[in-house]
């Protein structure tokens, strides 16, 4: 397509939206959607996100970009172009619950999660079958937690194998290790089985069923070596009661990882979500 | 305060952000918020709104709107400034159910409805007390179809003796005349007891009730002269089941129309709404 | 499994609960889940489900429907037993948008849906292959106004063939005649993709997009011979706002529709959802 | 009114249900709603919540009470009767937020709170006005850290005066002490603001705030001895996004607060919540 998006972060003062305005303007670009956001017009931060449509825009990416850096270099953005025509390549990480993978790949097939799904990797063996008769190849790495730089070193090598641009842990059930995590700093999207901050860590529904929460939840965000503390794209809950058992819990949490995750991947693969500092932008 | 707001219609067509935001920089107005809709980027119809800060603005407003005049010239556009330091005046209607007169009240006096209350008029007398102890004034004016006609002359009086800007129907139980609609186009906001288009009409929550509906609804929307018809301005719904009384589903609904109402007028009062056929824009 | 379920209809009066529970503890069968509903206590209807246990339920059947008849009698009970170990057989009609019957058979999947899919039936190809790896019978039927009492006569003739207990329409566009809507009283269900009343018939999601609604949503119902107004079983909702054009409402929607009808064939299964009138009761 | 609920705990096992319904059958009272739990229908706790209506129940109480007593003995249960005659008398500790107040004062004039308002406590003046001119006493008790119990002292001394069954903290800001708590056992009902165990304790708007989380809530529940972990009664949230601030976060907190403290509230006073453990049952 001929459909591009340029994000812009830099200090807030004023001048910017005209100045990018007026060169998408004298490029012949058409701007079809614009959000921005600052921290504090005064001396915060300035978030832009444009999606432009710009006839030829494949032959016209280069220039673009050129004439673009004069200006970024004046008000000292940090910046990045993407193209409708280039679909992020993704890798999808899950362990013995297969529903929000299941969830993903219908969603990928009706064609609203734009990316290629280059690879499913399991420490099972669980989802091969339904994996492979979509023509993704499906790799068994089994894991635990005394072989964990072999394991990950070889998902390293199949994430360059793959030119993978995000990895999604559709219920992944692995630490990864900070070596790890820094390599795909904000491109590996979790989904956490809890309303988060509460119930950080192992066996949320059974510890909110414990405590006797009424509604509960699940978080999909960006990891980061902070256990669930990553910054947060989505969040989603489900009314409960006391009628409902730990296994209710997990029933009704699934359809609600399901969908949580879902969203926090489209908004990625939209370039929707900024990362700023341990908080996330989401321009919808 | 030195805030204004700057709303634009116009066709779509290249280079009105430009334009407009280099206005506001050369100007020296900073751009607090930004958002902006088109129907469709080829042909279709933009829409802008522009929240911005300028030192002295009171001084400036007429130098401003001058030079903003060029502007709005060359691309056609349908515009309107509006200052924070200017509220809106606003006179509630109400017959005999308080509660969503109330909340008004009660979000007006915590500071959330930026609005100078000037009259509450009412068919009925159930509300005097506690409007007038808040120094507001109240008219009572009985009301029935045989005497709309003197009704409304006697309203229209009011409206023009306070020199009001929003009509705010909180749960007022009678039928405006097309004159007296069309004297306050897009100025009228009344709070439906249903979640239009379903149950238009007389005694929406026990037809509801009738019909075995899983959740109420209420709506916020402008009065035109079509009954129930003008546009959503806010909906929102809550959960009811087979043990919910039509009483029960009054009193459930109560508390949708209360925040329904208040949200709606809230985004008008800040200028956030935008009428565009049959249907609003809501600048979030 | 020796669990049974006991659900009974018949006029309120005095003692019906002590004579059921002393019916039931004299038996020795233990009381799981008890849920009952009055319209009125004051000679209305009276409505009761109750779950229980009971070891060897299978062998004691019919002497424990023999016995309750005496209190069915002298209380003119509408009643029926039906029993954990005896699975519901289903027939899932379809036609070109896949989503719901594909979030049916992922719950049936993953064993939250206690029903055995005999036949999926459909006037188009395109969910063939994924019915057919589950093992389940694909019926190609195609279906128009003017063959509908031949269509019909075939779809009957599976019926019968698969000994059919409920019907679910999961996005079925074809309308039924009387005659089979009469044969299958209180046993079709179908998603209507919308909030019903609103948007009755077709095209709900355009309809919704041009009257500006703010929240869009789905309703499930059995079907009766009046288009979209029997009795509902279960409804939700999205919010939307003026960005959405008319796919991202049905793409938005298909996530309502999934959800709305998986829970209704769920509590249809679980003999939760008692017919009265046009309305449901729904014990939860 | 001939109105009585009936409220039972004991151990589960057969018999109980029809023990307690032929009781109430063969003394004439008609059943109006039911509703049971079993924890675990082998060997857990059963609870039973019985609304009836029995004519000349005033004259009758004794006599009914008397006659249960020898079922309550049998079933080793732990029981209570309670009358639609009998309202709760409730005391309202506030401090300088009197926004969930409000809302408790609105509902309980609009007849949906049944509770005799005894008084209201607060360590400011800032309500006297609107609780002075509902005619009811309201008492200023500065209180800090270093004078608790002198405050607690005086407070005690106020709620043996006027009798209280309830004791509501509407955003009441000060620790209370182990004796204070213990005297008034399952009978202090709080409202945190924050989605509890998330942010227990001090300023949840700021860490949510800082958390970057989507959804922000609050918390009814009663009162221990571990701050903020008592016994959930209700919970609800908002959604909120990267353009809120602290200050737009406790603006959309407080409409939550309000609403799910009246609920807990309201529950609370119809005997639906029962207290099991740190967790609650609650019987709509």
């Amino acid at each position: 397509k001929n459909q591009g998006r340029l994000l812009i972060r830099c200090e807030d003062r004023p001048g910017i939206v005209s100045a990018v305005s007026t060169f998408l303007h004298k490029n012949n670009a058409n701007i079809i959607e614009s959000n921005q956001y600052s921290s504090d017009p005064e001396n915060g931060t300035f978030f832009l996100r444009i999606e432009f449509h710009l006839d030829d825009l494949n032959d016209k990416r280069q220039e673009l970009e050129q004439q673009f850096s004069e200006i970024a270099t004046t008000y000292s953005m940090d910046y990045r172009f993407t193209y409708g025509s280039v679909r992020k390549k993704a890798a999808i990480f899950v362990s013995q619950e297969p529903h929000a993978l299941v969830e993903l790949l219908w969603e990928w097939q009706n064609g609203d999660l734009p990316m290629d799904i280059e690879v499913v990797i399991s420490n099972h063996e669980i989802a091969r079958e339904m994996v492979e008769a979509l023509g993704i190849p499906y790799h068994y790495i089994p894991a635990n937690k005394d072989i964990r730089k072999e394991v990950e070193a070889e998902q390293v090598r199949l994430m360059e194998q793959y030119d993978i641009d995000i990895l999604i842990l559709a219920r992944y059930m692995q630490i990864l290790t900070p070596e790890f995590v820094e390599r795909f700093e904000n491109r590996i999207i979790n989904i956490h089985h809890s309303f988060l901050p509460a119930f950080i860590g192992a066996r949320p529904y059974e510890r909110a069923f414990h405590r006797g929460v009424k509604l509960i939840g699940a978080t999909s965000h960006y990891v980061t070596n902070d256990l669930d503390e990553g910054p947060i794209i989505e969040q989603d809950i489900e009314r409960v009661d006391h009628r409902n058992s730990i296994a209710d819990l997990k029933k009704i949490g699934q359809q609600i990882e399901r969908r949580v995750l879902a969203r926090a991947v489209k908004w990625h693969l939209e370039d929707r979500v900024i990362v700023e500092g341990n908080k996330t932008i989401v321009f919808q």
